[in-house]
């Protein structure tokens, strides 16, 4: 690993980098250049090699890069070599759809428990898992030893769920409430609004 | 209008400070300033100032920033000062909660047309809208002028959806689905995939 820290900015394009890979991979590719795996991904090929340079040679001059190796290499400082618990928070329509995605084990993420308040939801059972109360929910946490969380509760009661995820132990935040949530360091927070991304693009519509 | 154009890192972080404004204008204040909100979303003031000042003067030295005429501005620039329709492609979990969701039209945005393959779900209703078969949605699209998509569709689809849309007249796309897809320019595309961000977080975790 580095001595110096990576810019987050470039932490946030490996997981883009793996997804590109683990693609390839699959229809049976082996080796790839940072121009072809740029132009999948819309990311130029000159900004693949340098964010991909801080972690050391990962490709030869002329030969490309090793997908499997690259795969193998970024699962390992994307952390994802391993398989991360994740509790779930909010089983509204979000919550739900977020529960049965079966996208997340295969990429390092497992969702082992489900939390909501709604007493007509509690012990009811969601993608095999039965739904817990919020009630016993930082304990609950914090004896299963989960270190990431997802958020899909309604804007107006996320800080309150987040002070308990804090509280419980939770390191690492996806938050889909559509507002700011504040965490004390070291805690991260990522959010999922699409509203975001969409006035991201009207700005640029004639 | 600034005659350069604004850098696209820049317009990525606008909808989250009309965002945090909107949650303060409806929390009662009247006027911030960028400590203020920075601190609430996590962003440095520096940056914040940096930012706005590259569309004119909205604060003064001294007495911070008007909330309702930044949010008013902010809107004009990102272009939510009207309303988009949306087409959302795909009826599954998520595009059902994505239908759902009750966030979009104060923000710029309306679902007002679905589409779906499955001949089970064609002619059923989500949110008060008919779920419409994929093979009129080219035609359907065009003859609503719609500009914006969302699309909630399995991977392996993404990219010949994808490629419809475009030939629809559709400008901007949210993608939920986790891949990559290719359009021509200029048409835009934000990807929504729970796993990056995830996998951004897990990186920093001891």
């Amino acid at each position: 690993m580095p001595a110096t820290p990576i810019p987050d900015i470039v932490i946030g394009r490996l997981p883009l980098y793996l997804r590109g890979l683990a693609q390839m991979a699959k229809e049976g590719w082996e080796i790839t250049s940072s121009q072809e795996l740029g132009g999948r991904l819309g990311i130029s090929s000159a900004q693949i090699r340098k964010d991909l340079s801080q972690f050391g040679e990962f490709g030869k001059q002329g030969t490309g890069y090793d997908i499997a190796f690259l795969i193998e290499q970024l699962r390992r400082i994307l952390k994802v070599d391993r398989v991360w618990d994740v509790a779930l928070v909010g089983v509204g329509d979000l919550g739900r759809a977020v529960a049965h995605y079966a996208g997340f084990l295969d990429r390092g993420f497992r969702i082992t428990a489900l939390y909501d308040n709604d007493p007509a939801k509690i012990g009811g059972q969601v993608a095999r898992m039965v739904i817990q109360g919020t009630a016993g929910m930082v304990d609950d946490i914090r004896a299963r030893g989960v270190r990431v969380a997802m958020l899909a509760v309604p804007a107006a009661a996320a800080q309150q769920v987040t002070d308990q995820l804090v509280e419980a132990g939770i390191q690492a935040i996806l938050c889909y409430a559509p507002t700011s949530v504040s965490v004390p360091e070291p805690v991260y927070v990522q959010y999922i609004d699409p509203v975001v991304h969409l006035q991201r693009m009207t700005h640029h519509l004639p």
